[in-house]
């Protein structure tokens, strides 16, 4: 029996199974990516594929309307095959993966972000220096009179330039070092560091090739994100991102923690994040900045301790499991070419440091950017990603915890939910009266609506609410137009009807939908409490909110404020700093000083571990509530009469 | 068109070729071992194949007798292909690969050598101690109250157990971490070395297993042997030898030179060393010392400057041209990963230096196993290989040379010749009347005589001219049954008639033979004679020769010296001390202090250029005589009356 998969836009692909042989695992075993954040439980619907031919047995679901499934639409998490078959995958199935766009850095805010961060580090006293030198020298021609061999010469003309007592020549510049000074007639360029009174040569080439450049990379559990550098002056030279191709195995560290201890799993779960993600986009970014991938003799990634492990292929296993052991925080010594990355393979990889299982690299890095660590006022800073993770504090201390808040704000969990892409209604307005929107769509003029990322899911839940549409429970309340039910009863608010929308399906909010989020924002909310109580602080004594996150650039904080994710403080508070992850991490690529301050931060973190916390589960069901269950903590929310 | 190659014991290779293809190149192109140390230029004869079917173009050879090639036998260097042909490869073919047993360490004579040279550098004052530990510690288990990651936890346990300030903890270490530690309840042994105040962790295991072990290797053109030793006792564990897989690229340094030249030839010639002979060699090693290669924490490999170049995979090209600049002497920071050795892959691999482009590290290292740096009187040492390198000196200077020997001292260019293995008559003496010989062949009782090897050589051109069936050109002057003549009158001497060998053809000197081999010798004294004039010294000043080398343990120096070979020093001078560059590996391995004590020898050695020095060509013919042209030099020499 075989499955014939015709994915849209790319060659088909055929593979053998056996009758009742499920599809979604079928599609995984021959490489063919279906999108599954839920990780094939049948809760999120998103893995949707068209039956052209054959037979697939496969139960109805809320996700798949009475047209749809007449169509042929099925899930494929739930069909099991039983004839020889050929199903379509569209095209959105792998828009997680290296052809989706995504807000990082795309826009000319976004990258204004990132160089204001970049400054005030520099105004923290963080010097942007680093020991990689480019190094041309013109060596003397052997002779008869002069038979030293290749290797002394070339190290005594760089100790001489370089004011070293001692070069180290790796193997694979020893192995072309012949012919490479012979073809430049004795004049070329080295690439290194120097290290105390040591140069470790990394590269040596033509004396026209001086680029050395830095890699800093966020990788996200939805996202990942990367900038190329210049190591001498900072010049930011390509920068690209791409869905984590690991999104296959799973929406959430757990499922992929789930997923990789299963034989071979960890290197597919490291294979989706190395070979099918970063070295596509390391590639391209390469192309663009017109520089070898051997010139790049630095990485860094912030990322969180799940993604750390999965990154560099060490069990994650215990992440998870009480008593939540990682193999590692910090990691010296980590090497591109351990990992085969396409860059120089002596390149050292800095990872910024873990906290916990749950406070990982990713906030270490971001928590340097944020500049809190450095201020005298009391800063909360707040990352939304998967996982909403929470540092509080100032040049004093800092306390830090980390909250499952699930994909909501990227769009998962939510039936149109999706990532700010084009496409995407980011932010909304509803007229009291009418209940009608008006809606921002990410894209060109005229972009169409293909579903709602996580700051118009924030607009729309705080507008519902604000219009007296849905009540503090997230139920509809008024009948309308827009306001719509299914058979059960359930209701939904339409964005966009079928004929306004850019795939002709409807695009809604439905109950089940704004639950999801209701509970993605109470764990957020309930978490900043929590920590503020564990040091016997209140709202009032925020001084600064600093929000980071894929998000997107757009969080109306005053609508955050009105459902009660964020804290009920004066807005000018508020400070959207980007993806403050990527923001740390290239700081760590170019700067030492910044590296060594990232270490001193997270050694200086307190972690807290909410899940044990007393007083944590209640705050958050009193958090799952608009605003919240005590309506005096919010009194800026509003819901007009 | 095709052709067939029917290896002996082996699977039939076919390969697709043109008309006028030569054979020797289409059997290279399809990995088919064709033993060609001449490196196909028809002048070795080694290189037979039997036509079975089809046609080839092949004209007569000197080396093929006419009954011979009525059977169907050619040179296949000589051979090209007329129409689809079958050809048969008789296993002699592959003999210097890995099916061929050598004489290295074999015997008790060769193990008791070699300990004796380990006991006498150790009376020199050089302490076998090195770094590598291996060590077992007991963790504490993880709990809720103790969350450290597993990295710190195992480094504290390092740094109290090996007193230590820092751990370095490397890739592939810290990707079995944590199954590691839980599968053997946070008790494991781990091995790597101290390096001042930091422990580079190397390995992780259960706590049964606490092997550390080096690996010494001796490279030679020919031959290749390798010893596995305890790290912690110095405890012999295994040893082995075979031919260098690089043979069937030429029998010379300069052939293998210019095939690594060609497009892909150095990864050609790397594969055939460290793929083809070294691999396999390690893995039976360490298959009968009962260790896993991840064991291996250091090796070392004596070799000379081409045969290092080959091995790391580095252009030798500049080696053979003027000005003759290798692309290193010494090589720090090497590492077994860096070749994909197998053995631990930060195991470092200790190249013993060379000194010039043909006195390479396989002297520097013998120089040390023979402690003539550590004595006050003069001692020549002379390491017979392919090529023949002379040191001379004592403590207070060395001074050193190299002279193109050929292989005529291992077997080749030599019609009957092969190495000291079964079946080679190593030592034999001649009935004056009778012209009769008595041998010696290796092997059990009853062997019979397969071939010639060079201490058998060395005994019967001594017996011929002492018993005056040779002149001191080297050609027969007497006749009897035992010396015949070819159709050209070419005059051979017959060993072993076709009903007494064990190949059933007739074993046999001719004068060719004798030519070259006393070429070989001519330019072996003539280096000796040049060196000592070089330092103003004469034979009379030299109080002790050491001679090494894999010409096998039982050099008659009484007939060496006959032939003018060696100088003419009382007997009792003269001492065998086997593979000194497999001794001085050995000791480099275990030891720091020997690995210093090379560097510093190596330093102190003074390369003397024979090609360009005055006076040598001119010893080299007057040298090129049985003695020498000069009787005087040789007042031991006899040749009855």
């Amino acid at each position: 029996m075989k499955v014939t998969f015709q994915i849209e836009g790319e060659s088909p692909v055929i593979i053998e199974c056996n009758a009742g042989d499920n599809l979604l695992e079928l599609a995984r075993r021959a490489n063919v990516a279906i999108d599954a954040p839920c990780s094939g439980n049948g809760s999120c619907g998103k893995c949707r594929v068209k039956l052209v031919e054959g037979e697939l047995e496969s139960p109805r679901s809320r996700h798949i309307t009475d047209e749809e499934y007449a169509q042929g639409w099925r899930l494929s998490c739930s069909s099991l095959v039983r004839s020889d078959c050929t199903v379509f995958v569209p095209d959105i199935a792998s828009a997680y993966q290296s052809r989706m766009k995504t807000a990082d850095l795309s826009s000319p805010q976004e990258v204004a972000i990132f160089e204001e961060c970049q400054a005030q580090l520099k105004q923290s006293g963080i010097r942007f220096t680093n020991h990689f030198r480019a190094v041309t020298v013109c060596l003397e021609e052997p002779s008869l009179d002069n038979t030293m061999p290749d290797n002394e010469r070339l190290s005594w003309a760089l100790e001489e330039a370089l004011d070293v007592e001692k070069v180290e020549i790796p193997f694979f510049v020893m192995a072309k070092l012949a012919s490479t000074l012979r073809e430049h007639r004795f004049q070329v360029c080295v690439k290194g560091e120097v290290r105390g009174d040591t140069f470790q040569c990394m590269e040596i080439c033509g004396p026209e090739d001086t680029a050395i450049v830095g890699c800093a990379i966020d990788i996200g559990t939805t996202t990942v994100t990367m900038v190329l550098t210049d190591l001498v002056t900072g010049r930011l030279l390509a920068k690209g991102s791409s869905g984590n191709g690991q999104i296959r195995y799973g929406a959430d560290v757990i499922n992929r923690i789930i997923e990789q201890g299963k034989p071979g799993g960890r290197k597919k779960l490291q294979d989706a994040i190395i070979k099918e993600t970063l070295n596509p986009i390391i590639a391209t970014l390469c192309k663009t900045a017109g520089i070898s991938a051997r010139s790049i003799l630095r990485l860094s990634v912030g990322a969180n301790t799940t993604m750390n492990h999965l990154f560099v292929g060490v069990d994650a296993g215990p992440v998870r499991m009480e008593p939540y052991i990682p193999s590692f925080f910090r990691w010296d010594g980590l090497l591109a070419g351990d990992l085969k990355l396409p860059a120089n393979p002596l390149a050292p990889v800095i990872i910024a440091p873990n906290i916990g299982s749950y406070v990982g690299g990713d906030i270490t890095a971001g928590t340097l950017a944020s500049g809190i660590w450095d201020k005298d006022e009391m800063s909360l800073f707040i990352d939304l990603g998967t996982n909403g993770e929470i540092v509080f504090g100032n040049r004093d201390f800092l306390v830090s915890c980390a909250c499952s808040a699930g994909p909501a704000f990227e769009g998962g969990d939510i039936s149109c939910g999706m990532r700010a892409t084009d496409g995407a209604m980011e932010a909304c307005t509803i007229d009291k009266d009418t209940m009608e929107p008006t809606l921002s769509i990410i894209g060109d003029e005229g972009q169409k609506c293909v579903g709602i990322c996580g700051s118009g899911i924030i607009d729309l839940i705080s507008e519902l609410f604000r219009c007296g549409i849905i009540n503090a429970k997230g139920l509809f309340v008024r009948e309308g137009s827009r306001v719509k039910r299914d058979a059960h009863g359930m209701g939904r608010y339409v964005v966009a009807f079928p004929e306004d929308s850019e795939t002709g399906r409807e695009i809604a909010l439905n109950e089940v939908d704004i639950d999801n989020f209701i509970r993605a924002k109470g764990a957020i909310f309930s978490a900043i409490d929590t920590l503020l109580s564990s040091v016997d602080m209140t709202v009032e004594m925020i001084d600064r909110v600093y929000v980071a996150g894929g998000i997107g650039s757009g969080i109306n904080m005053k609508n955050a404020v009105n459902i009660g994710m964020f804290p009920d403080v004066e807005l000018e508070k508020f400070h959207y700093i980007g993806n403050s992850s990527l923001t740390g991490a290239h700081a760590m690529v170019i700067s030492d000083e910044a590296n060594a301050k990232t270490l001193e931060v997270a050694a200086n973190m307190t972690y807290l571990e909410l899940s044990t916390y007393p007083g944590y589960m209640d705050s958050f069901v009193a958090a799952c509530f608009l605003p919240h269950t005590d309506a005096r903590l919010f009194p800026h929310s509003v819901q007009e009469a």
